[in-house]
């Protein structure tokens, strides 16, 4: 764990040029608008440590799989997100000089990114090689009024110096991803057009075929008053430019706005991107940075109104929270039902694909309680859509009659992911998928959903579930052999019971959503049903079978569940007796080492009780969470917020907090020395639940709303904004009690420690 | 199964030539010295279908480790086996047209090899593009009494036309490894020198830096009279040859003897090796062609003295089981304790490293039977060369104090394997590791093996299993939690019986041997102790402790071993209800599907039985064959040799006799489609072992050889040679009964059918 940003409660600061964070820095202070985003390199040139990074949501590249060894049932291409054009480029020369930070002497540096406003700003001083002193400030954004546009607004100096200064604002499309296999370039040239004051260039990945216009339009002020120079352009093979050169005296300031838009063909029609692109910048140019960056406040402000959490008396934990709100609208906005939230967001593009269960389990939460209904809704929408490619995919591991099993990562519903023990049997992910529409369902309402979408998922699952357990003679029970857990310290296990419980409880809640559907619309079901060739005698008769008759491994001496079959027979050290030198276990333990040790990666049988906690008392929860707590070292980021909330539940306050600070801050502070790579996108929306359903002890049960909140005594007090059915609740709790508004029109009653209260409508 | 070679008792015959079936053709033909050898590629150009392949023994290259997704503990680096300079090239040039098979209308095409005398023959005639015909007769061998040299008779007679043709011979290092990662070449030119009648080219390997020699001479006569032709060099990078162009009468015949030796670094000074290769050279060209196939053919006499197998009235068997022989000959000759035998011989350059488990397993029974001691002592001596390295890889698995694990696949000794359920978890190997040693001991007698060497190795085995256990206070047992045995088509599986069984096996004998050695020579074993700081009392009270508390699978209702915990979970179908499209399985089915199925692929328990059988009752063992047989889809080549042996002693002698079917022809006839790319060197040893151990009934037991011969019906008699210590026995079976004869000086007694019989010497 580093200190290096600054804490403040509404913005990340850096102070001082440190090369050796760079790209931490690059990924923590990353801007994105849902459509599009990326890591936050320099304008100029930089020739020393980075990682360049600029994405177009939903556009990505069916790359080679490469494996060691070949498994039947592997898809022969997977889906990886891809560097797009970079859009922000500017080239600096001085007198001939290119400004280069990695060789100059940096003074002054400094970062800020503002989420209250949703910009980022960089100033800095810098002395090249020959002596030329600069000074430089730049803002950048991603405007989320015009989705698919970016600004910059760059001024530049000389101190010491004057003479000739050279821009070249561009637009580069011959990037790589860092990850590629065999180094293949994933993009080819279409055309490109430039004119006096920008250009657009149009790239059309491979295989794919996507295409996407990326464009930019400049204008340059001395000294605050527009000027019009004469640029030259630059044209090369992928890439336009245009160079702009000027005389300057000494302390004049030179400003260029470039305003820049990517247009993709998932938008628009690819032979009309050209031209839209170059009417978008001329609409966005008329408008002008400032306004643009005043809308940008705006539109902000009103996400904050409806996202905000106030924590008073902390301001690392406050500064924590709000980052993470921050990058989970950055990432995703909910507009388009084709996207998702990959694990890295636009910060960086490890894990290849864009979806994990992470969504349906984590993300889903709080979109719900934090956006408008269709936002959760499109993301339930997304898998839908792929439900057929869910189904392929199960085929091709030997299953059929229209069984379907999502994959482990996926972009546009194919696998990503290709190691037989996660590929294969981590197939608990298919349950989220269920219980997002459970919880979707639970939070909103919106019963409708499920005859239009719901039950047709269900169905499918419900089959796959039902197709792989099988009888055990031996135990006159179904079993369900083989599989890989939540916790993935653990391979082709028998019996997780984790997936036991929520392949059971996917088969109930298929029953139950099938009587519902029967009874709100008849024809519909009556339609489903013969579409989807769905025997309902059969087929429900070997759900309710299996339901009866599954195996759910538990010790009667401990009383409390066993992660699989034959846990016990680990020997059972904790992690407290672990040395520090020995972890994180992945680093330093060989994988068969880990997989027989009792070391639990992340929440498994306490994922299970945290989902379905209604059905277990707090004695049951309790004895699990004793005794797999010591066992478990958190090596996913999605662990410790299930631990928060279960602690908070259980009336540890002080360890829920504990558990907080470890998911809050994990890529300010760089907790796993991986922020590099990107920021952990998904298990930022786990600590919002670790602090709104932990800390808040907020549940919906029976179409209501409750509160159990606890406040950690580091805390002065916590507020917190809920949407929920049309009303804006605001929850504040202090050392005195819990206050609750209700800024929408509509009344309502939640429970609040137990007891129903009315909230009047319309309070401030 | 194809029937493409003709059934010959002495020889594979090829009639007609097949483009299609070339590169098996090129595996079954392959020629090797257990010092040299390659596959049977054509002399001149051929632009069709081939692979290439000739290599030198020892001579190897760390590869880049590729693996999807790292795992701690795999090696950065691994060994395989390099493909090596082609030294049978001679490039034929008719009136300026090239010679290449893939171009020409190929007519009387025959390839043989005689395994008798250990040669392939090669006879075709070939019209042109252009309409010229020739008739050519090659014979080529890898000498047994001169190891590093080869030679080639190439013979070639214009049927048609009258001109000039042009020979060039060469050695062309410029080689490639099918299987190279990134398309990376290994090996870099040193040095090289022409004359007149031949040269040399000394290359390096890279990382390595072996080097070798590679060189040639020849002499041309026409219709058997010796010219002298003057011949142009033709030097290029990794490359010489001579051009020799002479003019040709139609009818006449140009004959060209090409000698070849390959020297190594590992066996003489890398700054001696061209002059020494010029001298080898110079040595066997004045001996001459004949001469040197003359006594080719004397030497496989010999062997063939000592490891003939006939088998009357059944010539399809009796091919099998000659080729089989002839091939591990050829593999592997005992005289080098560096060398050991890969799964693909010098036949190919699949699976990467030379030496498996099988090597224990299957191949030291056969040498300890068929060769002279040495030869099975060398192989466990390379064992023991490598034990450091063993506790090294131990160490990066997180063992201590002393424990070896011996790689899965190895060349010098490190790791070439990567994944991690095998890598790190198929750990049984170590246990064939001990068994080899006990096997050694148990048939030749020679115990001071043990205080020497085989001490030592099996204490670090033992410490290895003595780690690798652990307590489960559920069972107050010891268990074996995470392993894959010999059935890997179960992965990280808990208490595998085999495993189980052969640590146990492991610790009860290393017990016996500090016993044994304590009593023979105590100084030796206060050296090793003090050495290997073996601290013996307790050490040797935690051995005892685990043999008497570890825990066996086993299902009381059956009464049957269970191959693991847990097996009697699975769906009990057997292999007669799958569908042959099902099958093989690992192609079919995904791989999860295969894991949670109850099929197994080779031989687990029943590997156990066959090693222990002793310790077992026939009902015992029959339960448990009559058990998993059914349930056995024997996609490894290692299974049905293991069955074969135990459905004899079982007494079912037609099911013994489709097991040997099986395994006795599956490269000749392509058995499992992948003869390509090599042959099943390993699962040879494993034939030979049905015949001997399953049909003819040998065992060995308190120091004496005893017999149980079963005849199959098929067969008139079968009559195979075993060397034990000191006398040479031929045991011959026939419907009416035994005889046993003794060619060595020296009486024995054996016994047979139970009954002790005594075998005078000097019988004929």
């Amino acid at each position: 764990m580093k200190q290096y940003f600054k804490v403040d409660e509404w913005r990340i600061i850096e102070e001082g040029f440190n090369p050796h964070f760079n790209k931490v820095a690059e990924s923590v202070f990353s801007l994105g608008n849902g459509r599009m985003g990326g890591r936050a390199n320099f304008e100029e040139a930089y020739s020393g440590e980075t990682l360049q990074g600029n994405y177009v949501a939903g556009v990505y590249y069916p790359d080679k799989t490469r494996v060691g060894w070949w498994k039947n049932g592997y898809p022969e291409y997977f889906a990886k997100v891809l560097n797009a054009a970079n859009w922000i480029g500017i080239d600096i020369s001085l007198n001939g000089e290119q400004l280069d930070l990695a060789k100059c002497k940096v003074l002054n540096f400094r970062r800020e990114l503002n989420m209250k406003e949703g910009y980022l700003k960089r100033n800095f001083r810098a002395v090249t090689v020959s002596g030329k002193e600069v000074e430089v400030e730049s803002i950048r954004f991603n405007s989320l009024v015009d989705d698919e546009t970016g600004a910059i607004s760059y001024s530049i100096r000389p101190i010491n110096f004057g003479g000739y200064i050279k821009l070249t604002p561009f637009i580069d499309g011959d990037v790589v991803n860092k990850d590629a296999n065999y180094d293949e370039k994933f993009w080819d040239e279409v055309s490109k057009h430039t004119w006096s004051d920008g250009g657009v260039l149009q790239m059309r990945t491979k295989k794919t075929g996507f295409e996407v216009a990326t464009g930019m339009k400049y204008h340059i002020s001395i000294d605050g008053e527009p000027e019009h120079i004469e640029a030259e352009p630059v044209i090369r093979e992928k890439y336009i430019g245009t160079e702009i050169r000027m005389e300057i005296k000494q302390g004049q300031r030179v400003t260029i706005c470039k305003y820049a838009a990517n247009l993709s063909s998932q938008n628009h029609p690819a032979d009309e991107l050209m031209a839209l692109t170059q009417a978008l910048l001329d609409s966005v140019c008329h408008k002008g940075f400032d306004t643009m960056l005043a809308e940008q406040a705006i539109a902000w402000a009103e996400k904050w109104k409806q996202n905000d959490i106030i924590i008073e008396g902390d301001a690392a934990a406050q500064q924590g929270i709000r980052f993470n709100i921050f990058q989970l609208n950055q990432t995703y906005t909910g507009e388009d039902d084709r996207l998702n939230i990959g694990p890295k967001g636009f910060t960086g593009e490890k894990y290849g694909g864009s979806t994990y269960w992470d969504t349906e389990a984590y993300c889903v939460p709080f979109y719900l309680a934090t956006a408008e209904q269709k936002v959760s809704r499109n993301l339930l929408l997304y898998r839908y859509k792929q439900l057929g490619k869910a189904i392929e995919n199960a085929k091709l591991l030997g299953f059929k009659d229209g069984a379907a099993l999502y994959p482990m990562v996926t972009m546009d519903g194919t696998e990503c992911h290709n190691e037989w023990e996660i590929t294969f049997e981590e197939i608990h992910r298919n349950g989220a998928i269920a219980y997002a529409i459970f919880n979707y369902i639970r939070y909103t309402g919106d019963e409708d959903y499920l005859a239009d979408y719901g039950l047709e998922v269900l169905i499918a699952i419900s089959r796959f579930w039902s197709q792989r357990v099988n009888w055990s003679a031996e135990r006159e029970k179904y079993v369900m052999l083989g599989v890989t857990g939540p916790n993935e310290y653990e391979n082709n296990v028998n019996n997780n019971w984790y997936t036991n419980t929520i392949a059971v409880w996917c088969l109930k809640y298929t029953l139950e959503v099938i009587e519902k559907v029967k009874a709100s619309d008849l024809t519909k079901y009556s339609e489903l049903k013969y579409r989807i060739d769905f025997n309902e005698d059969t087929e429900t008769a070997r759900f309710k079978d299996i339901i009866s008759k599954m195996y759910f491994p538990y010790d009667a001496n401990l009383q409390i569940y066993l992660q699989q079959d034959n846990y016990l027979d680990k020997e059972q050290t904790l992690v407290k007796d672990l040395p520090a030198t020995e972890r994180p276990l992945v680093q330093k333990w060989s994988w068969d080492r880990i997989l027989r040790s009792p070391f639990i990666k992340q929440a498994d049988v306490l994922q299970g009780l945290y989902f379905f906690e209604d059905e277990y008392d707090t004695d049951t929860i309790r004895r699990n969470y004793d005794f797999y707590e010591p066992r478990t070292v958190h090596e996913s980021s999605l662990s410790p917020c299930v631990h928060s909330i279960i602690a908070a539940k259980l009336g540890d306050i002080e360890r829920a907090y504990q558990f907080y600070l470890r998911t809050s801050r994990l890529d300010i502070d760089d907790y796993n020395n991986d922020t590099e790579d990107g920021c952990h996108i998904t298990s930022m929306a786990g600590t919002w639940m670790s602090v709104v359903q932990g800390f808040g002890g907020m549940r919906v049960k029976d179409g209501m709303l409750s509160f159990d909140p606890l406040l950690p005594v580091e805390w002065k007090s916590l507020e917190f904004q809920i949407g929920f059915r049309g009303t804006l609740l605001s929850v504040k709790v202090t050392g005195e009690g819990v206050s609750i508004k209700n800024a929408s029109s509509q009344d309502i009653t939640v429970k609040l420690h137990g007891k129903d209260v009315l909230i009047k409508a319309n309070a401030e």
